[in-house]
């Protein structure tokens, strides 16, 4: 604030304070036209039956192109940097998705998903194997001719475990916005998505591992790396779980005592943080954190037998305070996510073709394990469609296959724009699968 | 997110991506530890009978402290520069304390304002010429042998500036607490702040012009920076105010239609956030612009023959859903602002003599301008209590002062400290003052 005046006095005395005027009028006018953006394409996409998340999502695509077609050279880059990673626009988004997953595990229950965690199960391992295999014999047929790697393998292992890791995020914001959070196919998705996170995990590090190995000449260990991830994650969950329901159960007394407006949702707010932190020390994903402080939540006001209803009401004001933050928060996310499509980079017919290859396996990769569900077709493709989307998770696998020099500049942007279309593609098939879908 | 996933592929490829994980994990407990000590604060605070705000700040005033004491060195620095200007943290805050100013213009209405314009532009200027010349007249009698400066009536003259500017976060908030916005003295004291914030910001100009003017040993211009500053702060009040009402009202009518949760306040957000912009780019502070934008929402809302009665019901509805918005952002600006007080930087006799010196200057010059209000002793002691706190406004003439070289280390730690508790001051004054004041 003031940096004006400070710029002005700057400018009067000549004596060098920086000039920090520029960076928060950029970041408020970004803000608002994010959410302007985003409130507008989510309107749209309701008033054409879909659901609001598609149109932030477009409305973000569409930024992303206007503002390299408008925006001169320097003020683009000044955009790209400000909605970056670690930018101030970022981190609103990533609190908001954080608070969204924290919202999600609160509405949904440990014991309903423990009872469908074997399906959960099933769903995630199929869903990871299968993508993977197809998006390595994809490579294999169309991207052996590539220009832009030295190690072919490399590169199809890479494109495979990007097409894997299925994001949570698009399909909880969906399915609460159908308010069909609790029914079973749900409860089936959130499960298998968080194993999907500690198996996307598991991959990350085992091929990073052999590609580093391999770069090196070192010998590789592989099953220091695994076990490492797969215990630290199984301590998290199970200690993080019983804990924090011990926790839970006191903080949620002593938070009724606090007088002060909004006391209740800060005070929820500072466990799903301090959760989710833990989780990320662990290895794990912060989202997976926040979406168990829910659940840990949840389950302190189930298990405290005296302050059931009194609790349950302070949980709905919480949630009542909280949902305009989130509101606020997660647009700036899905909007920034949007904004990555880079639609000019895969004009050539075989860029074209090739992402249209990967999209196709990397949808259909997952929406067959659906089948594995019991039920009914319906229920199965429900499942299958909530799993489609690879969000920010895909990105970041991308990332890092690009920086490890895995796979080249064109590979990178045939990924960005699968995991875009898998996530655009998810809202309206869950629309469509949930609409006759009988609920319980 | 994920970026331990990113950290822990950096780690296993050896490849060098950015290492981020400590930046996000660090923000997050901050934001925790933040919201559970601004909440117990201010609970504590409500406890014992104080605005909720008092709380905040002290917690703020604790967690400096505490963390000077506990943290090593070096996780201390990251922890500084963590909550720094232009820190992640000091955004969220300051995006708090817009929404703040703007929920303050919603609920108050420029008709009103102008009715007690000419008391407001009294205790205005008053406001500002006391503090000046008691302050440069302490300074002469008590600072004229600090070691830390060279030329000692710029340093009188810019301690003077630094009492001179009033704040209006921390009174808007008390009031706003005090559910007391709409009283008379309340009007008083807000239209007094935002002429007080204009008279700053020309004193600033002036000052720093002036010792910019003496140190290039070249030519002052002084009637050019008033008037470019004078005309373009008119010219922004005047035009956005019309123009604002005008928009305002077909923006409402547009509000009114979209669909989606939390539209309506991100709708609100996004107006106020771009007059915040304008006013910072007409050179105002922000928190004046944010101010108006609700203002001429409030005003566009009654001048609507038709829908007042919709309208009315919309903006307690966008209300509603910005109220938890600025409870969890407005505490993080006050906590830091609280953490800026380092107790230990005034601890010699000569320093802690001086410190409260323009302490007590500081306040009494604002508080008897209270008293060219007419009316009851009360209100005038309202009125005056409510001018007392400097706020950012008085840190950051502080941190121009000592960087244009015009005061040294120590004076700017006692301007700090000066600034603090003039703050932590007036919360009690006000909620005193107000408690018997008819209401009308």
């Amino acid at each position: 604030m003031f940096e004006q005046i400070m710029a002005a006095a700057a400018y009067a005395a000549d004596a060098g304070v920086p000039e920090n005027a520029d960076s928060l009028t950029l970041l408020l006018i970004e803000i608002s036209v994010i959410l302007v953006a985003a409130k507008g394409g989510g309107h749209i996409a309701l008033k054409l039956g879909q659901p609001g998340i598609l149109g932030e999502l477009v409305a973000g695509v569409a930024m992303g192109a206007l503002s390299r077609l408008v925006l001169p050279g320097q003020l683009h880059d000044l955009f790209v940097l400000s909605t970056g990673p670690e930018s101030h626009l970022a981190i609103l988004g990533e609190l908001g998705i954080l608070l969204l997953l924290f919202r999600v595990g609160l509405e949904s229950s440990p014991r309903d998903l423990m009872g469908v965690g074997a399906t959960s199960l099933f769903v995630a391992v199929g869903g990871v194997l299968l993508p993977l295999g197809m998006g390595y014999f994809v490579c294999n047929l169309l991207a052996s001719d590539f220009p832009d790697i030295a190690n072919k393998w490399q590169m199809h292992l890479f494109v495979g475990a990007t097409m894997a890791a299925t994001s949570v995020g698009v399909t909880a914001s969906v399915l609460s916005e159908m308010k069909r959070l609790r029914s079973r196919e749900s409860r089936i998705i959130l499960g298998a998505a968080i194993i999907d996170d500690i198996l996307g995990l598991l991959l990350l590090a085992i091929i990073t591992g052999v590609i580093g190995g391999t770069q090196n000449g070192s010998e590789i260990r592989l099953i220091p790396i695994i076990v490492s991830v797969a215990v630290s994650a199984s301590i998290f969950i199970v200690v993080g779980t019983l804990a924090g329901t011990w926790i839970a159960r006191r903080y949620l007394r002593l938070l009724r005592r606090i007088n002060g407006s909004g006391a209740y949702a800060a005070g929820l707010i500072a466990f799903c943080l301090l959760f989710s932190t833990a989780a990320e020390l662990s290895g794990l994903a912060p989202i997976v954190g926040a979406f168990l402080a829910g659940l840990v939540i949840d389950d302190g006001v189930n298990s405290s037998t005296a302050d059931v209803a009194r609790d349950t009401d302070q949980i709905g004001r919480g949630e009542r305070e909280l949902a305009p933050v989130i509101a606020i928060l997660a647009p700036i996310f899905f909007v920034l996510m949007g904004m990555q499509v880079r639609i000019d980079s895969i004009l050539s017919l075989k860029m074209a073709l090739f992402t249209a290859a990967i999209t196709a396996v990397a949808i259909i990769g997952k929406f067959v394990v659906g089948f594995v569900v019991p039920g009914s077709l319906r229920s199965k493709a429900f499942v299958g469609a909530g799993m489609v989307p690879r969000g920010e998770v895909g990105l970041i696998f991308a990332a890092v296959g690009r920086t490890v020099g895995a796979i080249g500049e064109e590979t990178f942007s045939a990924l960005v724009f699968m995991v875009i279309l898998t996530t655009l593609v998810a809202p309206p098939l869950l629309k469509y699968f949930g609409r006759d879908l009988e609920t319980e």
